[in-house]
Protein backbone atom coordinates (compact mmCIF):
# COMPACT_ATOMS: atom_id res chain seq x y z
CA UNK A 1 0.00 0.00 0.00
CA UNK A 2 1.06 3.64 -0.51
CA UNK A 3 -0.21 7.16 0.41
CA UNK A 4 -1.32 9.11 -2.85
CA UNK A 5 -1.96 12.55 -2.64
CA UNK A 6 -4.01 14.86 -4.63
CA UNK A 7 -3.55 13.89 -8.12
CA UNK A 8 -0.78 11.52 -7.98
CA UNK A 9 -0.73 7.94 -9.64
CA UNK A 10 0.99 5.03 -9.01
CA UNK A 11 2.67 4.34 -12.60
CA UNK A 12 4.62 1.68 -14.38
CA UNK A 13 8.32 1.88 -14.61
CA UNK A 14 8.55 0.74 -18.10
CA UNK A 15 10.60 -1.85 -18.46
CA UNK A 16 11.63 -2.90 -15.43
CA UNK A 17 9.05 -4.42 -12.21
CA UNK A 18 8.58 -1.28 -10.83
CA UNK A 19 6.47 1.55 -10.08
CA UNK A 20 6.50 5.21 -9.68
CA UNK A 21 4.74 7.92 -8.08
CA UNK A 22 3.86 10.83 -10.56
CA UNK A 23 1.84 14.07 -10.64
CA UNK A 24 1.50 16.17 -13.70
CA UNK A 25 1.32 19.10 -11.60
CA UNK A 26 4.21 18.53 -9.52
CA UNK A 27 6.78 16.16 -11.19
CA UNK A 28 6.10 13.70 -13.76
CA UNK A 29 9.78 12.10 -15.31
CA UNK A 30 10.82 11.94 -18.79
CA UNK A 31 12.00 10.32 -21.54
CA UNK A 32 15.39 12.13 -21.23
CA UNK A 33 15.81 10.75 -17.44
CA UNK A 34 14.77 7.40 -18.71
CA UNK A 35 17.83 7.70 -21.44
CA UNK A 36 20.09 8.58 -19.12
CA UNK A 37 19.73 5.89 -16.68
CA UNK A 38 20.80 3.56 -19.38
CA UNK A 39 23.28 5.52 -21.18
CA UNK A 40 24.95 5.54 -17.91
CA UNK A 41 28.24 3.13 -16.79
CA UNK A 42 27.71 1.52 -13.67
CA UNK A 43 29.24 -0.41 -11.45
CA UNK A 44 27.59 -3.83 -11.02
CA UNK A 45 28.59 -5.70 -7.79
CA UNK A 46 29.60 -2.72 -5.49
CA UNK A 47 30.00 1.25 -5.56
CA UNK A 48 28.42 3.74 -4.57
CA UNK A 49 26.15 6.43 -7.27
CA UNK A 50 24.67 9.70 -6.46
CA UNK A 51 21.94 11.25 -8.71
CA UNK A 52 21.65 14.93 -8.41
CA UNK A 53 18.21 16.85 -8.99
CA UNK A 54 17.03 13.53 -8.75
CA UNK A 55 12.95 14.54 -8.81
CA UNK A 56 10.68 11.28 -8.14
CA UNK A 57 13.42 9.13 -8.09
CA UNK A 58 13.42 7.91 -11.63
CA UNK A 59 17.06 7.47 -12.38
CA UNK A 60 17.66 5.48 -8.76
CA UNK A 61 14.76 3.30 -9.82
CA UNK A 62 15.88 2.89 -13.03
CA UNK A 63 19.45 2.07 -12.08
CA UNK A 64 18.91 -0.27 -9.22
CA UNK A 65 17.57 -2.90 -12.14
CA UNK A 66 21.17 -2.90 -13.24
CA UNK A 67 23.72 -2.88 -10.08
CA UNK A 68 23.76 -3.74 -6.58
CA UNK A 69 25.76 -0.45 -5.42
CA UNK A 70 24.14 1.94 -3.14
CA UNK A 71 22.70 4.68 -5.04
CA UNK A 72 21.66 8.02 -3.61
CA UNK A 73 19.09 10.57 -4.73
CA UNK A 74 19.25 14.20 -3.92
CA UNK A 75 16.33 16.41 -4.16
CA UNK A 76 15.62 20.12 -3.25
CA UNK A 77 11.85 20.21 -3.22
CA UNK A 78 10.09 19.07 -0.15
CA UNK A 79 7.20 17.77 -2.06
CA UNK A 80 9.00 15.74 -4.58
CA UNK A 81 11.79 14.51 -2.33
CA UNK A 82 8.55 12.80 -0.42
CA UNK A 83 6.99 10.95 -3.46
CA UNK A 84 10.63 9.63 -4.35
CA UNK A 85 10.49 8.42 -1.03
CA UNK A 86 7.42 6.77 -1.45
CA UNK A 87 8.16 5.01 -4.84
CA UNK A 88 11.06 3.71 -2.88
CA UNK A 89 9.30 2.33 0.18
CA UNK A 90 7.03 0.57 -2.42
CA UNK A 91 9.00 -0.81 -4.66
CA UNK A 92 11.06 -2.19 -1.04
CA UNK A 93 14.16 -0.40 -2.49
CA UNK A 94 15.29 1.04 0.58
CA UNK A 95 18.32 -0.99 1.26
CA UNK A 96 19.79 0.11 -1.60
CA UNK A 97 18.48 3.55 -2.35
CA UNK A 98 18.71 6.12 -0.23
CA UNK A 99 17.09 9.84 -0.65
CA UNK A 100 18.33 13.18 0.60
CA UNK A 101 16.15 16.31 1.14
CA UNK A 102 18.45 19.22 0.44
CA UNK A 103 19.98 21.73 -1.94
CA UNK A 104 22.94 19.33 -3.58
CA UNK A 105 25.25 21.96 -2.99
CA UNK A 106 25.63 20.80 0.86
CA UNK A 107 26.61 17.38 -0.62
CA UNK A 108 30.50 17.39 -0.70
CA UNK A 109 29.86 18.57 2.82
CA UNK A 110 27.55 15.74 3.78
CA UNK A 111 29.04 12.50 2.27
CA UNK A 112 32.52 14.17 1.70
CA UNK A 113 34.76 14.46 -1.73
CA UNK A 114 35.54 12.06 -4.23
CA UNK A 115 33.56 9.13 -2.84
CA UNK A 116 31.43 8.40 -5.63
CA UNK A 117 32.13 6.24 -8.40
CA UNK A 118 29.00 7.58 -10.32
CA UNK A 119 27.26 10.87 -10.33
CA UNK A 120 24.19 11.38 -12.78
CA UNK A 121 22.28 14.10 -13.39
CA UNK A 122 19.08 15.37 -15.26
CA UNK A 123 19.47 19.22 -14.33
CA UNK A 124 17.23 21.99 -14.89
CA UNK A 125 17.58 23.11 -18.98
CA UNK A 126 16.63 26.51 -18.97
CA UNK A 127 18.34 29.42 -18.07
CA UNK A 128 15.89 31.58 -15.10
CA UNK A 129 15.05 34.04 -17.47
CA UNK A 130 13.43 32.04 -20.35
CA UNK A 131 9.28 33.11 -20.80
CA UNK A 132 8.41 29.72 -20.58
CA UNK A 133 8.63 30.21 -16.60
CA UNK A 134 5.58 32.33 -16.39
CA UNK A 135 3.57 29.94 -16.97
CA UNK A 136 4.50 26.97 -14.80
CA UNK A 137 3.67 26.64 -10.81
CA UNK A 138 6.32 26.63 -8.68
CA UNK A 139 7.50 23.01 -8.80
CA UNK A 140 8.03 22.61 -12.26
CA UNK A 141 9.41 26.02 -12.75
CA UNK A 142 12.33 24.52 -10.15
CA UNK A 143 12.52 21.69 -12.05
CA UNK A 144 12.98 22.93 -15.43
CA UNK A 145 14.29 26.12 -14.65
CA UNK A 146 18.21 26.83 -12.96
CA UNK A 147 16.60 28.81 -10.14
CA UNK A 148 18.56 26.87 -7.45
CA UNK A 149 21.54 25.29 -9.29
CA UNK A 150 23.04 26.34 -12.50
CA UNK A 151 24.90 24.35 -14.86
CA UNK A 152 27.98 25.24 -13.06
CA UNK A 153 26.46 24.11 -9.59
CA UNK A 154 25.80 20.95 -11.56
CA UNK A 155 29.32 20.73 -12.86
CA UNK A 156 31.17 21.67 -10.11
CA UNK A 157 29.45 19.48 -7.13
CA UNK A 158 29.71 16.16 -9.49
CA UNK A 159 33.36 16.58 -9.78
CA UNK A 160 33.83 17.09 -6.02
CA UNK A 161 31.52 14.24 -5.19
CA UNK A 162 33.59 11.91 -7.68
CA UNK A 163 36.31 10.27 -7.46
CA UNK A 164 39.38 10.17 -9.65
CA UNK A 165 38.58 8.01 -12.55
CA UNK A 166 35.01 8.04 -11.43
CA UNK A 167 32.04 8.68 -14.46
CA UNK A 168 29.40 12.22 -14.24
CA UNK A 169 26.93 11.21 -16.89
CA UNK A 170 24.41 14.50 -18.01
CA UNK A 171 21.67 15.07 -20.07
CA UNK A 172 21.07 18.29 -21.60
CA UNK A 173 19.73 20.20 -24.78
CA UNK A 174 22.02 20.23 -27.70
CA UNK A 175 21.97 24.46 -27.22
CA UNK A 176 24.31 24.48 -23.96
CA UNK A 177 26.62 21.80 -25.90
CA UNK A 178 29.65 24.14 -25.59
CA UNK A 179 28.95 25.85 -22.20
CA UNK A 180 29.19 21.91 -21.29
CA UNK A 181 32.16 20.83 -22.27
CA UNK A 182 33.67 24.01 -21.69
CA UNK A 183 32.36 23.51 -17.98
CA UNK A 184 33.05 19.53 -17.59
CA UNK A 185 36.93 20.97 -19.07
CA UNK A 186 37.09 23.73 -16.29
CA UNK A 187 36.35 21.12 -13.45
CA UNK A 188 38.79 18.70 -14.46
CA UNK A 189 36.06 16.14 -15.91
CA UNK A 190 37.21 15.06 -19.38
CA UNK A 191 34.53 14.39 -21.89
CA UNK A 192 35.10 10.66 -23.22
CA UNK A 193 31.65 9.35 -24.43
CA UNK A 194 28.60 11.29 -26.33
CA UNK A 195 25.31 10.25 -27.74
CA UNK A 196 23.15 12.96 -29.63
CA UNK A 197 19.14 11.34 -29.63
CA UNK A 198 17.47 12.20 -33.15
CA UNK A 199 13.76 12.32 -32.74
CA UNK A 200 14.01 10.61 -36.43
CA UNK A 201 16.39 10.20 -39.08
CA UNK A 202 16.46 13.37 -40.96
CA UNK A 203 15.66 15.76 -37.80
CA UNK A 204 18.34 17.84 -35.33
CA UNK A 205 19.11 16.00 -32.03
CA UNK A 206 16.97 17.47 -29.44
CA UNK A 207 18.32 15.84 -26.27
CA UNK A 208 22.17 14.93 -25.89
CA UNK A 209 24.04 12.46 -23.53
CA UNK A 210 27.47 13.03 -22.34
CA UNK A 211 29.88 11.02 -19.98
CA UNK A 212 32.68 12.74 -18.28
CA UNK A 213 35.68 10.75 -16.35
CA UNK A 214 37.63 12.98 -13.61
CA UNK A 215 41.08 13.65 -14.46
CA UNK A 216 40.82 11.28 -17.99
CA UNK A 217 42.89 11.29 -20.89
CA UNK A 218 41.40 13.32 -23.71
CA UNK A 219 40.05 11.07 -26.45
CA UNK A 220 36.18 11.80 -27.07
CA UNK A 221 33.90 9.07 -28.34
CA UNK A 222 30.80 10.23 -30.61
CA UNK A 223 28.69 6.99 -30.18
CA UNK A 224 26.30 6.10 -32.76
CA UNK A 225 22.99 7.97 -33.43
CA UNK A 226 19.97 7.51 -31.31
CA UNK A 227 16.80 7.49 -33.18
CA UNK A 228 13.62 7.66 -31.65
CA UNK A 229 11.05 7.38 -34.15
CA UNK A 230 11.63 5.32 -37.55
CA UNK A 231 10.27 6.32 -40.52
CA UNK A 232 6.79 4.92 -39.88
CA UNK A 233 6.43 7.11 -36.95
CA UNK A 234 6.99 4.14 -34.35
CA UNK A 235 9.71 4.00 -32.09
CA UNK A 236 13.15 2.14 -33.16
CA UNK A 237 13.93 -0.95 -32.39
CA UNK A 238 16.44 0.56 -29.85
CA UNK A 239 14.36 2.74 -28.76
CA UNK A 240 11.55 -0.18 -27.52
CA UNK A 241 14.24 -2.27 -26.09
CA UNK A 242 15.38 0.78 -23.92
CA UNK A 243 11.34 1.63 -22.99
CA UNK A 244 10.10 -2.19 -22.30
CA UNK A 245 12.94 -4.45 -22.12
CA UNK B 1 46.57 21.32 -71.60
CA UNK B 2 47.77 20.72 -68.35
CA UNK B 3 51.30 19.21 -66.95
CA UNK B 4 51.35 16.32 -64.91
CA UNK B 5 53.87 15.17 -63.06
CA UNK B 6 55.00 11.90 -61.39
CA UNK B 7 52.51 9.82 -60.44
CA UNK B 8 50.36 12.54 -60.32
CA UNK B 9 46.74 12.24 -62.58
CA UNK B 10 44.24 14.51 -63.48
CA UNK B 11 40.92 13.04 -61.86
CA UNK B 12 37.17 14.50 -62.09
CA UNK B 13 35.91 16.27 -59.68
CA UNK B 14 32.91 14.38 -58.65
CA UNK B 15 29.53 16.11 -58.70
CA UNK B 16 31.10 19.27 -60.51
CA UNK B 17 31.87 19.60 -63.72
CA UNK B 18 35.88 19.46 -62.96
CA UNK B 19 39.07 18.15 -63.13
CA UNK B 20 41.40 18.39 -60.18
CA UNK B 21 45.47 17.10 -60.25
CA UNK B 22 46.27 14.63 -57.71
CA UNK B 23 48.59 12.38 -56.72
CA UNK B 24 48.63 9.06 -54.41
CA UNK B 25 52.13 9.87 -53.19
CA UNK B 26 51.97 13.65 -52.48
CA UNK B 27 48.61 14.36 -51.63
CA UNK B 28 44.45 13.10 -52.62
CA UNK B 29 41.65 14.59 -51.25
CA UNK B 30 39.18 13.14 -48.51
CA UNK B 31 36.04 12.71 -48.29
CA UNK B 32 36.08 15.04 -45.42
CA UNK B 33 37.08 18.20 -47.28
CA UNK B 34 33.93 17.35 -49.54
CA UNK B 35 31.77 16.54 -47.09
CA UNK B 36 33.04 20.50 -45.70
CA UNK B 37 32.57 22.18 -48.57
CA UNK B 38 29.11 21.08 -48.59
CA UNK B 39 28.51 21.90 -44.93
CA UNK B 40 29.85 25.49 -44.76
CA UNK B 41 27.00 28.29 -45.37
CA UNK B 42 28.68 30.59 -48.20
CA UNK B 43 27.61 34.10 -49.66
CA UNK B 44 26.32 33.69 -53.09
CA UNK B 45 26.91 36.41 -54.72
CA UNK B 46 29.42 38.81 -53.73
CA UNK B 47 32.63 38.37 -50.42
CA UNK B 48 35.59 36.64 -49.98
CA UNK B 49 36.30 33.08 -48.75
CA UNK B 50 39.76 31.90 -47.56
CA UNK B 51 40.55 27.89 -47.15
CA UNK B 52 43.23 27.32 -44.82
CA UNK B 53 45.61 24.01 -45.66
CA UNK B 54 44.11 24.02 -48.72
CA UNK B 55 46.45 21.20 -50.50
CA UNK B 56 45.72 20.57 -54.07
CA UNK B 57 42.76 23.03 -53.93
CA UNK B 58 39.97 21.27 -53.54
CA UNK B 59 37.77 23.01 -51.59
CA UNK B 60 38.07 26.00 -53.24
CA UNK B 61 37.62 24.56 -56.49
CA UNK B 62 34.16 22.41 -54.99
CA UNK B 63 32.98 25.74 -53.46
CA UNK B 64 33.95 27.84 -56.97
CA UNK B 65 30.44 25.63 -58.06
CA UNK B 66 28.08 27.34 -55.32
CA UNK B 67 29.75 31.66 -54.79
CA UNK B 68 30.68 33.89 -56.81
CA UNK B 69 32.68 34.91 -53.87
CA UNK B 70 36.28 35.79 -54.68
CA UNK B 71 38.09 32.26 -52.91
CA UNK B 72 41.88 32.12 -51.57
CA UNK B 73 43.48 29.05 -50.91
CA UNK B 74 46.79 29.01 -48.41
CA UNK B 75 49.28 25.63 -48.78
CA UNK B 76 52.88 25.68 -47.33
CA UNK B 77 53.65 23.05 -49.30
CA UNK B 78 55.31 24.21 -52.34
CA UNK B 79 54.55 21.24 -53.98
CA UNK B 80 50.77 21.04 -53.25
CA UNK B 81 50.10 24.46 -54.06
CA UNK B 82 51.73 23.63 -57.56
CA UNK B 83 48.88 20.89 -57.92
CA UNK B 84 46.45 23.51 -56.71
CA UNK B 85 47.51 26.03 -59.26
CA UNK B 86 47.58 24.33 -62.15
CA UNK B 87 44.45 22.77 -61.14
CA UNK B 88 42.71 26.01 -61.21
CA UNK B 89 44.54 27.05 -64.34
CA UNK B 90 43.11 23.82 -66.27
CA UNK B 91 39.28 25.14 -64.90
CA UNK B 92 40.12 28.45 -65.85
CA UNK B 93 39.05 29.60 -62.52
CA UNK B 94 41.85 31.95 -61.96
CA UNK B 95 39.43 35.10 -61.98
CA UNK B 96 37.99 34.11 -59.01
CA UNK B 97 40.03 31.38 -57.37
CA UNK B 98 43.39 32.96 -56.10
CA UNK B 99 46.28 30.72 -54.59
CA UNK B 100 49.26 31.34 -51.46
CA UNK B 101 52.42 29.58 -51.48
CA UNK B 102 52.67 30.90 -47.70
CA UNK B 103 52.56 29.68 -44.16
CA UNK B 104 48.95 30.46 -42.98
CA UNK B 105 50.21 32.38 -39.92
CA UNK B 106 51.34 35.16 -42.42
CA UNK B 107 47.67 35.49 -43.80
CA UNK B 108 46.50 38.38 -41.20
CA UNK B 109 49.22 40.31 -41.87
CA UNK B 110 48.82 39.66 -45.95
CA UNK B 111 45.06 40.08 -46.37
CA UNK B 112 44.79 42.35 -43.22
CA UNK B 113 42.54 41.42 -39.76
CA UNK B 114 38.86 40.53 -40.24
CA UNK B 115 38.60 40.89 -43.94
CA UNK B 116 36.85 37.39 -44.74
CA UNK B 117 33.02 36.52 -44.66
CA UNK B 118 34.19 32.58 -44.31
CA UNK B 119 37.19 30.37 -43.62
CA UNK B 120 36.89 26.93 -44.48
CA UNK B 121 39.50 24.35 -43.09
CA UNK B 122 40.60 20.80 -43.21
CA UNK B 123 43.58 20.99 -40.70
CA UNK B 124 46.32 18.38 -39.77
CA UNK B 125 44.17 15.86 -37.74
CA UNK B 126 47.07 13.88 -35.68
CA UNK B 127 49.53 15.58 -32.94
CA UNK B 128 53.07 14.94 -33.82
CA UNK B 129 53.91 12.42 -31.94
CA UNK B 130 51.17 9.97 -33.52
CA UNK B 131 52.93 7.09 -34.58
CA UNK B 132 51.38 7.28 -37.79
CA UNK B 133 53.76 9.77 -38.68
CA UNK B 134 56.90 7.21 -39.21
CA UNK B 135 55.96 5.78 -42.44
CA UNK B 136 54.97 8.42 -44.28
CA UNK B 137 56.36 10.57 -46.56
CA UNK B 138 57.23 14.18 -46.10
CA UNK B 139 54.23 15.63 -48.16
CA UNK B 140 51.28 13.44 -46.27
CA UNK B 141 53.43 13.98 -42.90
CA UNK B 142 52.59 17.49 -43.18
CA UNK B 143 49.02 17.18 -44.41
CA UNK B 144 47.75 14.92 -41.77
CA UNK B 145 49.85 16.13 -39.10
CA UNK B 146 50.50 19.16 -37.05
CA UNK B 147 54.19 20.18 -38.01
CA UNK B 148 53.50 23.10 -39.44
CA UNK B 149 50.18 24.58 -37.70
CA UNK B 150 48.33 23.26 -34.47
CA UNK B 151 45.16 22.81 -33.86
CA UNK B 152 45.13 26.22 -31.82
CA UNK B 153 47.10 28.15 -34.71
CA UNK B 154 44.09 26.99 -37.17
CA UNK B 155 41.72 28.53 -34.56
CA UNK B 156 43.48 31.68 -33.78
CA UNK B 157 44.19 32.18 -37.43
CA UNK B 158 40.72 31.72 -38.68
CA UNK B 159 39.35 34.32 -36.44
CA UNK B 160 41.97 36.97 -37.34
CA UNK B 161 40.98 36.54 -40.56
CA UNK B 162 37.00 36.24 -40.15
CA UNK B 163 34.49 39.90 -39.74
CA UNK B 164 32.55 40.00 -36.72
CA UNK B 165 29.32 37.68 -37.64
CA UNK B 166 31.93 35.91 -39.95
CA UNK B 167 31.52 32.30 -40.59
CA UNK B 168 34.50 29.72 -40.00
CA UNK B 169 33.68 25.86 -40.76
CA UNK B 170 36.12 23.50 -39.98
CA UNK B 171 36.19 19.26 -40.61
CA UNK B 172 37.75 17.15 -37.69
CA UNK B 173 38.00 13.82 -35.68
CA UNK B 174 35.74 12.87 -32.95
CA UNK B 175 38.21 12.73 -30.70
CA UNK B 176 39.26 16.64 -30.84
CA UNK B 177 35.58 17.85 -30.35
CA UNK B 178 36.16 19.38 -26.50
CA UNK B 179 39.21 20.57 -27.64
CA UNK B 180 38.05 22.32 -30.66
CA UNK B 181 35.10 23.58 -28.77
CA UNK B 182 37.26 25.08 -25.56
CA UNK B 183 39.62 26.39 -28.60
CA UNK B 184 36.93 28.48 -30.51
CA UNK B 185 35.18 29.74 -27.72
CA UNK B 186 38.63 30.77 -26.31
CA UNK B 187 39.14 32.51 -30.07
CA UNK B 188 35.57 34.31 -30.03
CA UNK B 189 34.40 31.34 -32.30
CA UNK B 190 30.88 30.64 -31.07
CA UNK B 191 29.78 27.15 -32.05
CA UNK B 192 26.58 27.29 -33.91
CA UNK B 193 26.11 24.21 -36.32
CA UNK B 194 27.37 20.62 -35.51
CA UNK B 195 27.12 18.08 -37.78
CA UNK B 196 28.66 14.17 -37.50
CA UNK B 197 29.52 12.32 -39.98
CA UNK B 198 28.50 8.41 -39.22
CA UNK B 199 29.88 5.33 -41.31
CA UNK B 200 26.63 3.62 -40.82
CA UNK B 201 23.65 3.41 -38.50
CA UNK B 202 24.37 1.58 -35.40
CA UNK B 203 28.33 2.89 -35.64
CA UNK B 204 30.16 6.15 -33.92
CA UNK B 205 30.40 8.64 -35.55
CA UNK B 206 33.98 8.84 -37.56
CA UNK B 207 34.04 13.11 -38.43
CA UNK B 208 33.03 16.33 -37.12
CA UNK B 209 31.79 19.21 -38.99
CA UNK B 210 31.48 22.67 -37.21
CA UNK B 211 30.90 26.08 -38.26
CA UNK B 212 31.19 28.83 -35.87
CA UNK B 213 30.22 32.41 -35.87
CA UNK B 214 32.81 34.99 -34.94
CA UNK B 215 30.96 36.69 -31.65
CA UNK B 216 28.26 34.78 -32.37
CA UNK B 217 25.26 34.28 -29.25
CA UNK B 218 25.13 30.97 -28.13
CA UNK B 219 22.87 28.40 -29.23
CA UNK B 220 24.72 25.34 -30.74
CA UNK B 221 22.36 23.21 -33.22
CA UNK B 222 23.22 19.40 -33.99
CA UNK B 223 21.91 18.93 -37.51
CA UNK B 224 20.72 15.56 -38.48
CA UNK B 225 23.12 12.86 -38.85
CA UNK B 226 24.76 12.18 -41.65
CA UNK B 227 24.88 8.30 -42.85
CA UNK B 228 27.21 7.75 -45.35
CA UNK B 229 26.33 3.94 -46.37
CA UNK B 230 23.24 2.42 -45.87
CA UNK B 231 22.03 -1.01 -44.14
CA UNK B 232 22.90 -2.78 -48.34
CA UNK B 233 26.64 -1.26 -48.05
CA UNK B 234 25.85 0.94 -50.88
CA UNK B 235 26.13 5.35 -50.50
CA UNK B 236 22.91 7.01 -48.86
CA UNK B 237 20.57 9.04 -50.81
CA UNK B 238 22.06 11.94 -49.44
CA UNK B 239 25.53 10.65 -49.94
CA UNK B 240 24.74 9.85 -53.61
CA UNK B 241 23.28 13.53 -54.15
CA UNK B 242 26.61 15.01 -52.14
CA UNK B 243 29.09 13.28 -54.38
CA UNK B 244 27.63 12.76 -57.77
CA UNK B 245 24.84 15.61 -57.57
Amino acid sequence: MVQLYEDERLDYLLAEDLRIIQSPKVFAFSLDSVLLARFAYLPIQRGTIIDLCTGNGVIPLLLSSRTKAKIIGVEIQKRIYDMAKRSVEYNQLEGQIQLVHDDMKNMPATFGYGKFDVVTCNPPYFPVKEQSMINENEHLAIARHEIYCTLEDVIRISTDLVRPGGKVAIVHRPGRLAELILLMKKYRLEPKRLRFVYPKLGKEANTILIEGIKDGNPDLKILPPLLVYDHRGEYTVEMKEILYG
